[in-house]
């Protein structure tokens, strides 16, 4: 990827985008049988199948400190399949790599916003995020598509709406050959010299904010430039969420942003 | 499921079928982005994402006894929210289940009298099974896909036609009730006396047979009915097979039983 | 292995047999100290210490679901001894191989078929099939030594003999080499096309069929040769084993066929 | 702990700190015999082992893709008593958990920024950071006490001074009970309702940040105090680092900030 | 066990031995059909498995650090169904426990002391010893089979006579209720107060001693006392794999002690 | 190391010791803020953070044989970066090796000596022995400073002193280039023939000997030489402990040998 930036279009980025558009999103609903919520959730390329399951227990040290309410979870997984090269299998090597597990506990934490777990009752809930296609940007699209997975469970067949806060999104921004992106795909980030995952509540507050510099540390303007374009690129995946709720409040079965 | 067999039909099964039907089949060629073949297989409410990669090694102990050409393996996972209840990561408990391990050898051995390993060279083939609906049957609807994700990724993008010697399916059939049943769900496996897989070539030979009684043994009359049955099934299988194989090779893209 | 079927005769089977004889059988009673019921099989050169004991509990699940009654499982091992070339003992990989759950996963499946579980009462049977020669055949001696040693256990130590519902036995058939052999031993089984092992109850009826094409499928015509010559090798096993009960009930040690 | 903010201090923070003080640091330089560098790094009563050595080797993905230069890697424990209430040792359950992994993560990437892996030559690093006393932020007490003993090796015993870029040191910010603190500890730290982490380049650029909002997610008006605060801190902790840096050169022994 | 010391008999010893007396010993040689060595060893009723058998490779570290020679290593099973209540399989816990490592360990290390590891050439030995059934003294009954399958395989089937050095055997001794004892069954080891395990060789030297206080330490006095009551005992065990090994040479099959 | 032995002094030992002395041994208490009792145990170079805590349960073995009392154990580790080359972390094989079990199974059984079980109460003593610089003899240096740790432990914080029995120490003796010597360092223990660790108590009993011919069996005599060189070296270690306790009783802070 050569990019010759000129103010406003990077001619070479996919889906013919500027430095701050994204990808074509597009939710599927009730994308399994069986759990309470699940949702395909598609970012360009990137596809993960997020599912929202309940179980009538909470984790043993909830019980032990005596913690009222219930508990949520998150098990993220690459199919061996979905990477570019064939990723090995984990269970395999009997345990989960440490980015996944960094992952999970991001989204597991993230999610845990969306809730009030003491009005949850006890019951744990586990936000499974398997990622069928990887082009990037994997842990956003997780985040953004297993808040509306939850949403549409706890509001729906779980039938404790009372429980749900508030909606998340997250997105990717980034410093690529010096330039600002939104939204970067698995070519733009192997590239990248600054990566950086936001997640925000729809009420505009941050819920967090990981930055990594890849060698090449970064100064304070620059992530001022990334935050903005983060919000910036946000408010549009809230909207393309919310298209979904209202339609499935309505009936109807798919959108796309 | 009470069910009342008079002859031909039985009133309750799933898709209103009687005891000879199959449920509906139904394969999407190409599911994925990145492997060389893959295939989203679905049979009734069963879907199973079905991918063939190819890497360029060989396992050690081929190298050990200089055993020439390629080797395909199997790896097999349902995703916790492809069942009723939620089912627990293997990952979490750091190793595969009996019951995945079982299958993934069967899928494996099975696959393996689809090409000539030796016309392969020296890659090995991953078939990677990961269900996402289960409903009975997905060991069966696992080795249908797979022969087909195979069958696309060795005579297409991996360009090894001679390779390739013959397409395989397979069907499950069993005694519920008393009665033989064709291609049974989960509700009917579950309350299932024999239950048995029937993996088949397309020339009619058989490639695997696997019949196991749940307490109740059979008699060789019994075993006949059964085999008949399965023969029955498995080819409308390659009949909805073949369908897909014409139309990719002149660009289509969807076919259904 | 050159063999020249004429009729009758292979010359170079081992133990000088014809296509359709059994290796020497012989039974050990009472092999070890501690368990309730264990046994000492041997099939030609192929020997297990089956051992059958009584815990005073049941699996978690079946108390999660209220199941009535006892619980029957199998654990088999090789000795790292017992082959040709030594094993690794699989302890040291941290998990048992495919192979083995397979194993140990059809001798249980099978086992369960002797007994009432819910006469039994609430313990759970352990059946360790330990093999400390190699010689073809393992699995299939564990289920014909293991029944032998359950039954001695439930009618004898333990007292429960109205739980004990009827004896099972197991052969292997194959083709090698374009005939049908009964009892392969580990030359023959390495050099198979069609693999097959059969397990039978005393009364005749079928308990697990497993066939499998080594990359040779096989038509029906050949399947209906094989299971004729397992049902004929069983009817010898049952013969063996039934002078043996019939031994211990009167005193005596030990028996050869 | 109850606090009541009235402009500037805090009274009942440890060390009677007001809201921007650190606790005191300290570093005890060459604190082990054998590897190439190691610092004792306390901050208030967290203490932190920290020492890097040197193999002669690199990973097998750098071999595979033939990355030139050499390697930096980090792993983080704590001492099972070094926590108020004991913690297990992650041996016993077979794997590290995800907290630990999550860390030593953000450690190796963090430290990575200090060196030219290129000019390190075909090496790997081993920065090990063994807690001793936890009380609150001990992933940045290990980063500012790796960077240290980092520089020590590489500028001394290994001697490849061409190879250091730059040093790098870590603080915790967060808000508990609605204020902004700097470097909580323990106490501080179970109560806030955001937690961040800090890592910046002793030219003042940001390596990494980590903003995590617990259950209370913040705007960006309260990010960019936190972020001043941090930056704030982190002065002071270069200051405490160069200190040693120059007492070694010339032959002193420990220092306190 | 109530016992009544009277200067030389202890009534009730199993075998109705006095305190200075062993328990039966027996050897069966060539045990099993595959390895180089096997020898079922038999003290009373504890009954071992012992077999060497040679693979053509050694550990990396002998590569690593080019020791010449080859290398001998020992593991060591109880069979569940060995012990009076069963013991769990090891390889459901994916490791082996410490008792098994540390028993391993001891007879690894003792039997070392039998080879000339340089004359042996570039193999290493295994040398498994699986308990069948156990009544105390199985790591002693394990050394004391083990030496003689070893001699056997080195001196026979690997033919490499000039690598054995000299034969070794092991015996327990124990203080029971004050009084010494030589050779502790399970009953008496259940209730010692002092636990010793001492190996020698046939030329009177101390390979291994390794002597425990059960919560009564002991004197010198006492030490004294057990270390001439072992020598007493193992100076029998050598006459009896003495005969073991004279019998061999001239075509016997078995020896009683 | 070449050492010319005449009759007194050995010009090269470390410390430039004669053959039966100690190397400087030097306890700092308390040396953690958490655990109930803590000693950085020191004894010429090698160190051992040893840390006692206690925890409000008794093992499940306890509890379903209804043994009254308390427990003490024992874990016992190598910081990666304690030894000349680094060791590789455990956790990161998933188990702890062979030595590491032998060595805490030593230790916990040891000190198991040291307290009256059943007056402790139903706790779980853990006795943390972490090695962070190794030359020789951790595991004795381990058993006396986790003696120590026990008697501030129990004495102080927990307030149990009549549950503790009596203070233990440990040493190690061999035989290097055929001379006796005390106290062996790395150096020395690598050259040992023969390596014997004696833990005694202050009474002057045998609580563990441990002996081992490194390929070199070793004669009565010597074994005797050993055992006197071992006490000696004990009752030097006992006045070591006694001038820490006396001190911290009367409000002091560190001692030396």
């Amino acid at each position: 990827m050569m990019s010759f930036y000129e103010g406003v279009l990077i001619l070479n980025r996919s889906f013919n985008r500027s430095f701050d558009q994204l990808r074509p999103i597009r939710f599927t609903e009730q994308y399994l049988s069986h759990p309470a919520g699940s949702v395909l959730a598609e970012a360009g390329a990137t596809r993960v199948i997020c599912a929202v399951s309940a179980t009538e227990s909470v984790p043993p040290w909830m019980k032990a400190q005596k913690v009222p309410g219930g508990w949520l979870t998150c098990e993220y997984s690459l199919l061996p399949s979905s990477t570019g090269e064939r990723s090995k299998r984990e269970i395999n090597t009997g345990r989960p790599s440490g980015r996944t597990m960094e992952i999970q506990r991001l989204i597991g934490r993230s999610l845990r916003n969306c809730v009030d777990l003491e009005k949850l009752g006890e019951i744990t809930l586990y936000a499974d995020c398997d990622v069928i296609d990887a082009d990037g940007g994997t842990r956003c699209d997780s985040i953004t598509g297993a808040s509306l997975a939850l949403e549409l469970a706890i509001r729906g067949k779980l039938g404790r709406a009372e429980a749900f806060r508030e909606r998340i999104a997250a997105v990717s921004v980034g410093i690529v050959h010096g330039e600002v992106l939104l939204d970067l795909d698995y070519q733009e980030d192997s590239q990248a010299d600054v990566d950086m995952n936001v997640v925000m509540t729809q009420s505009g507050k941050f819920v967090e904010i990981q930055g990594t510099s890849e060698g090449a540390p970064f100064e304070r303007k620059r992530l001022d430039e990334l935050l903005a374009l983060a919000e910036h690129g946000i408010r549009q995946i809230f909207a393309a969420q919310q298209a979904v709720v209202d339609r499935v409040l309505s009936g109807g079965e798919e959108t796309q942003a």
